[in-house]
C-alpha cells in the first residue's frame, strides 16, 4: 500500500524564493510541481506593525506552497534541492514535509505508478 | 494506523474540466470535494509566448486541484471518475495521486472514521 | 517510514472561524499552521439562489483549509482544538483529516524530524 515508493514532498517557502527552488528542482531532475499561494505562521511570535497610526498584528505571512511528487528520485534529494533554493538563514525560510503516496495516475495516458509521476 | 481504509485522492486538472469532474464524481457516489486554484508544470518543456513584442516563457500553467476523501468507495473508482471527467488526450490533462488518511472527523456531529467522510 | 510519529492535520472550515481556530490551536500548543483559500462541497445538495431574477445553483462554498503538522502533541488534541474553534452546529462546519508524515525539515536550521516541526 504505502510501499509504492512514491512520495509527495510538500514545502512552504518564501514567495520570492520560488524561482530559485524551481531551478534547483529542475537541476535535481524533479521539474514537475504544483504551486499554491498560502499564508501561515511558524513558531515565531506575531509581528507588530503600524498603519495610519494604528497598531496592528501581522500574524499570517504570505508564503508559497510547493507540492512535488517523485518516484525515481529519492525524496532526500528533493528535500536537499528545495533547501538549497529556499535558504536565506533568516527566520521564516519555511518547512519541508514528506508524505507517502499509494498510487499515481497520468490522466492523458492512463499510466499508473512510478511511470505516471 | 494507516489501515483506516480512508483515502485522500488529490487530482490536478485543467480548470475548464472542473464541471465535468464534479459531475463524474457525483455519479460515482463521491460528491464531496475541496477545490484550490493552483499553478504548475508537468514534464513538458516551458512554452514560449509573445506579449507586446517581447518574448516570454510560460512555465507555470493555471490548474485546479481537487481533494476528495473517501472511505466506503474504492479509491480506484474515484480515480476512474476523475480520469473520465478530466481527459482530453492533449498534453497537460493532469495527474491523480492517492494518499493514506489515518482518521476523519465531521466537525458538526463529532462523528469519526468512515462515517465522518 | 510512516513511524516518524509526525502527522499533518488537514481541516476545511468556515472562513469566519479561522480566528477562533488559530486561537484554540495556539492554546493547545500547536500555533504553527498554513492557510489556503479553497471552495468545496460536502454531502448536502446544491443550494439554489436568485441573482437579477435568474435562478442559479451555488454548488461550491467558500472555505478555508488549514494544515497543521505536529510531532510532540497528539493529533487527537489538535483535532479537538480545531473542533472547538470551528463548531457552530449548523451544516457546513467542515471536516478534519489526519495524514501520516514521514519526515520534516526546517529550512533555516536544517533540523530534521520532530525538532523541525
Ligand atoms: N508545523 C507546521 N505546520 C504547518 N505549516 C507550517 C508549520 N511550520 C511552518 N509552517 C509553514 O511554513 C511557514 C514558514 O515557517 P517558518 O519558517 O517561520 O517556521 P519556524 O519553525 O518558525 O522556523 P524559523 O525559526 O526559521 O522561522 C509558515 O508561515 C507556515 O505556513
Ligand atoms: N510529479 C508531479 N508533482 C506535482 N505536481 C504534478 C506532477 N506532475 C504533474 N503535476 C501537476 O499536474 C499539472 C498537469 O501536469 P501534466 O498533465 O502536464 O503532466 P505531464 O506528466 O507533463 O503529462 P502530459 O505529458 O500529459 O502533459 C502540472 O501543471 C502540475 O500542477
Ligand atoms: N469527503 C470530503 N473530501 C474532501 N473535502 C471534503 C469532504 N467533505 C467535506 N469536505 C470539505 O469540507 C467542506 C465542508 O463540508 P461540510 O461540513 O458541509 O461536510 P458535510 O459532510 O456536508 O457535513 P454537514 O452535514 O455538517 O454539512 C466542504 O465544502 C469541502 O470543502
Ligand atoms: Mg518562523
Ligand atoms: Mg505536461
Ligand atoms: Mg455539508
Amino acid at each position: 500500500m504505502s510501499n509504492s515508493g512514491i512520495k509527495m514532498i510538500v514545502a512552504v517557502i518564501r514567495p520570492d524564493k520560488l524561482g530559485d527552488v524551481k531551478q534547483s528542482l529542475a537541476e535535481a531532475g524533479a521539474p514537475s510541481l504544483t504551486v499554491t499561494n498560502v499564508s501561515g505562521r511558524g513558531s515565531q511570535p506575531a509581528k507588530k506593525g503600524q498603519w495610519r497610526g494604528e497598531e496592528y498584528v501581522v500574524d499570517l505571512h504570505q508564503k508559497v506552497k510547493i507540492e512535488c511528487v517523485v518516484a525515481d528520485i529519492p525524496s532526500e534529494d528533493v528535500v536537499e534541492a528545495i533547501k538549497e533554493g529556499a535558504h536565506t538563514g533568516e527566520k521564516g525560510d519555511g518547512k519541508i514535509f514528506v508524505l507517502p503516496v499509494e498510487s499515481a495516475t497520468q490522466i492523458r495516458t492512463g499510466k499508473e505508478g512510478a511511470e505516471a509521476v
